[in-house]
């Protein structure tokens, strides 16, 4: 808010509201979707005009890099600057667009909740101790081909591509994780049995693919049209507590 | 038996039974005792002369590594020709020899069993898989240093240094398996609530360790004295089938 306040010269308080209809701090980025909404209230209070780009940049400053993501429509891709990190140049030049719009292919994101209770380890202390894994250059390194193939998957609506590429990326940030010092696990009994389950379903022909945020809980990407088997198979998981299914959504908007 | 036959010179067959009191393919190194037994029994009975090093050689040979780890006393180290593998130089020149004897240190394995069926991906299939792993050559390039405080925690009974440098030795196994392509995931749900629960208890005291071979099962390392202890514990959690508990062993033995 105080970006905000600067930007538009005033020095006005503001009443925030925030409502979630899933539970917070459970690792399947609640905070993103309400950075974003406060980003965008603040913006609209204070009649700032403002383009999508430079939104998505003030977001990202008051929250994260998946926050950023929650104000453009349906498939996001969040834009980084080239090279090594730079906290200047990413806070200027660091933003989130559109790829596609939620019509132009019908998927769906189904979480199972395994745990529903907060992370024990925040997103922030997980950068910090990533620097400490063997693996995280190795990570850094196959960010650029994951992405290339993210984008064609999509442009093409290549679901395997899209899926294995998801699976690979979830599981090599789970990696860096278990390989720190010391180490995080966030995974639990129920997060491996929906992993293994997943992957049964596929080999069974019903085309699901599982994504991790950081904490237990999964997504499962499935096509639009099995959502309701997905969360059914789901649900009848030992471990899974229960379920939360979403189509690909349209951006932030002002509602009131 | 062919090498033997060869080294003997002589073309008798032999009568091969084999019992285990635990569960094969299990991922619990069953066929390590049962190659060191063959080949100690095959020596035996051809009345071959050969010291420690030429028998764990030989079961290097016809087992794996593990299994020429069976043939020594107590703590065991498996050593490796320095340099890139070389099958030809492995075969003459690796081989297993004691670090020290089992009354060195009073160490139990309490094996917790979370699936007693047989592994998926056979060790061979597991090792030609690594090289496919972006992690593979991290984990080759950590070993060295692994191997050296593995050898001052025993040298020192150094408990933390070595269940920390088991536990990230472990973790960096099954890492490279689920960064392969395809990945393999040994992990079951119990594998996890075994995980998890060692942390909980070292965190509140009872010091033990984690390691996991190429299964879901767990070995869970401990002083001798918090053997039962740690049974009824691991008998406790959900997804642990039994438990098999052992203390560090005397080596192969004839013993008809």
């Amino acid at each position: 808010l105080d970006r905000l306040r600067a930007l538009a010269g005033v020095a006005a308080c503001a009443r925030v509201e925030s409502a979630n209809t899933f539970p917070s701090d459970a690792g399947i980025a609640s905070s993103a979707a309400a950075f974003a909404a406060l980003t965008l209230a603040g913006a609209a209070a204070l009649r700032l005009d403002l383009d999508e780009r430079q939104l998505t940049i003030l977001t990202r400053h008051g929250g994260s890099g998946s926050a950023c993501r929650s104000i453009p429509t349906g498939y996001v891709e969040w834009v980084v600057p080239e090279g090594p990190f730079d906290a200047a140049r990413w806070d200027t030049e660091s933003y989130a667009a559109s790829l596609a719009a939620p019509e132009h292919w019908a998927l769906a994101d189904v979480v199972a909740v395994v745990d529903a209770g907060a992370k024990k380890i925040g997103s922030a202390e997980n950068h910090q101790l990533a620097v400490t894994s063997a693996y995280f250059p190795t990570r850094l390194a196959e960010i650029p081909a994951r992405m290339a193939a993210t984008r064609t998957a999509i442009a093409t609506r290549d679901f395997e591509l899209l899926g294995t590429t998801m699976e690979a990326d979830a599981v090599s940030m789970h990696v860096v994780c278990m390989t720190s010092t010391p180490p995080s696990f966030y995974w639990n009994s129920g997060t491996l049995a929906v992993i293994h389950a997943v992957r049964a379903w596929r080999a069974e022909g019903l085309q699901s693919y599982f994504t991790i945020d950081a904490g237990p809980n999964v997504h499962v990407i499935c096509a639009a049209a099995d959502r309701d088997e997905v969360e059914r198979r789901l649900r009848a998981l030992p471990g899974v507590q229960f379920t939360i299914a979403n189509n690909a959504g349209a951006g932030a908007r002002v509602v009131g």
